[in-house]
């Protein structure tokens, strides 16, 4: 099989070699990506293709690894050059959403919904996929790092998956680090330190983990927050949480990429407010 | 000491115990009060007296715990009588709320608050209190199972400290629920859990807890989690979790004392919504 990878990113380019360890050729976009992008592709063997016709054209498939605001108009984009093969999106998007995606591929649309980080290591990272085509879309990881997983549900399934997963993990990590922030604020950190120590043992430990894990994606997460939010007002339960935990996200941007965040530099960031916070706060202050 | 205690609920009842095996007087207000309250005074010993005036009138402190909503009511009306005591708002209470109470008492009022399950085993349950008096009534608690922390930090610190410890603890159980709430409106439960399993092992036992632990007080945690979205509001950090919370709290409100309910029951509750939300999604649906 010939299939279009949109995009080799950090987590895409693990899709891409998977497909390779099964013998399949996976074709890029090496128009305007960025050099690291270029790097991981060429490394990885993947055949660049100049314009998004080429790659449609040649692939008899094409796998969507994008950030989540994205994932509706690169879907748009190749439906819109006549694609005619299966088309799966495995971003971190609504169940609604990738409904909404799937309508212009009809059957040949598959759900999927990527848990765990980039896939190098066997048993770490798996794609779930829904549809009717995700067992044969299953069929092309069968070796490798990558587990793929067809869900015998439909288009949507896959999608609610990663959103129940990640808005608890990510939702989690944005509450951890909003309580520190909220008790460093008024000062009574070190008592909440001691009173965890002692009815909460391990709880300061998630704070550090979720500051050096979380704060250097953070400014990836925001856009997941939003979509996790709107699969919650979807099932017509609350969406505030993952609201708040978009909104810490955005603040923690500044980190980006940077290594090791001290967790003081986070509660710091989340503290000052985001600009566009801080002008509305500022007007009640 | 003579200590006026307003009111002797089940949390309430385990600070007059403490204070009656450090030898103070407790009194309480014998009117209009619950069976279930009366039972509790009377075996713990407590002096009941007839009207407020008699209560302010014949302590030397009066302590506060009731439900978040009513503690500025309260402490009003104490205020209000002319108690010219200690006061001492135990209650989970936004710090700017504590701040707004303690000005009818100025330097004689002592802000508290309460972590831990009602007070019967020792190390279970501190008494964390701030403002210059907080030594002094520490001290009234010098014996028993309640542990009395005296901060050395101004009024609002301990309420800070209870809610930052139990916006995450009570956050995260709402979070857990809500999670499972939306996997199984999407009828992926069973991929999650497997999921879980793998890569976060123990969460559904997380989930379990939560069920049982918080669903059949739920009914009581809403105004708290409101005190809780005020704090984070407060001190410019998004409030929607805890909004959120308190939402899927009040969802769960027919469980009230409930001994165990299942989870099938929580996540129908929560998934059914509030009459309210039902209206106002209704609208748009």
């Amino acid at each position: 099989m010939k299939i279009g990878l949109l995009h080799p990113g950090q987590m895409g380019v693990t899709l891409g070699m998977a497909l390779r360890q099964n013998a399949h050729e996976v074709l890029w976009l090496a128009d305007q990506r960025s050099a690291a992008t270029t790097t991981r592709a060429q490394q990885a063997g993947f055949i660049g293709v100049e314009t998004q016709l080429d790659l449609v054209q040649r692939s008899d498939a094409v796998i969507c690894v994008c950030p989540p605001a994205a994932a509706k108009e690169v879907a748009g984009q190749v439906a819109g050059l006549g694609f005619d093969g299966v088309y799966i999106d495995a971003n971190a998007v609504a169940p609604q959403t990738a409904v909404e995606i799937g309508t212009s591929f009809a059957e040949r649309f598959v759900d999927g919904g990527i848990i765990g980080p980039p896939a190098y290591k066997s048993g770490s990272t798996r794609l779930y996929l829904s549809g009717a085509q995700a067992p044969e879309v299953a069929g092309w990881f069968a070796r490798g790092a990558l587990q793929a997983v067809a869900m015998d549900a439909p288009v949507g399934a896959a999608s609610a998956l990663k959103m129940s997963y990640a808005g608890y993990t990510k939702g989690l990590s944005a509450l951890l680090l909003a309580t520190q922030a909220l008790a460093e604020h008024h000062a009574v950190m070190p008592w909440l330190a001691a009173e965890w120590e002692q009815s909460q043992p391990g709880t300061a430990g998630r704070v550090e983990r979720a500051a050096l894990g979380s704060a250097p994606k953070a400014w990836r997460f925001a856009g997941e927050m939003r979509e996790i939010a709107a699969s919650y007002n979807q099932a017509d339960l609350p969406m505030g949480f993952h609201l708040a935990a978009a909104q810490l996200y955005e603040r923690l941007a500044p980190l980006k990429d940077q290594s090791e965040p001290s967790l003081a530099q986070v509660v710091s960031l989340l503290l000052q407010g985001s600009p566009e916070d801080n002008a509305v706060s500022g007007a009640t202050d």
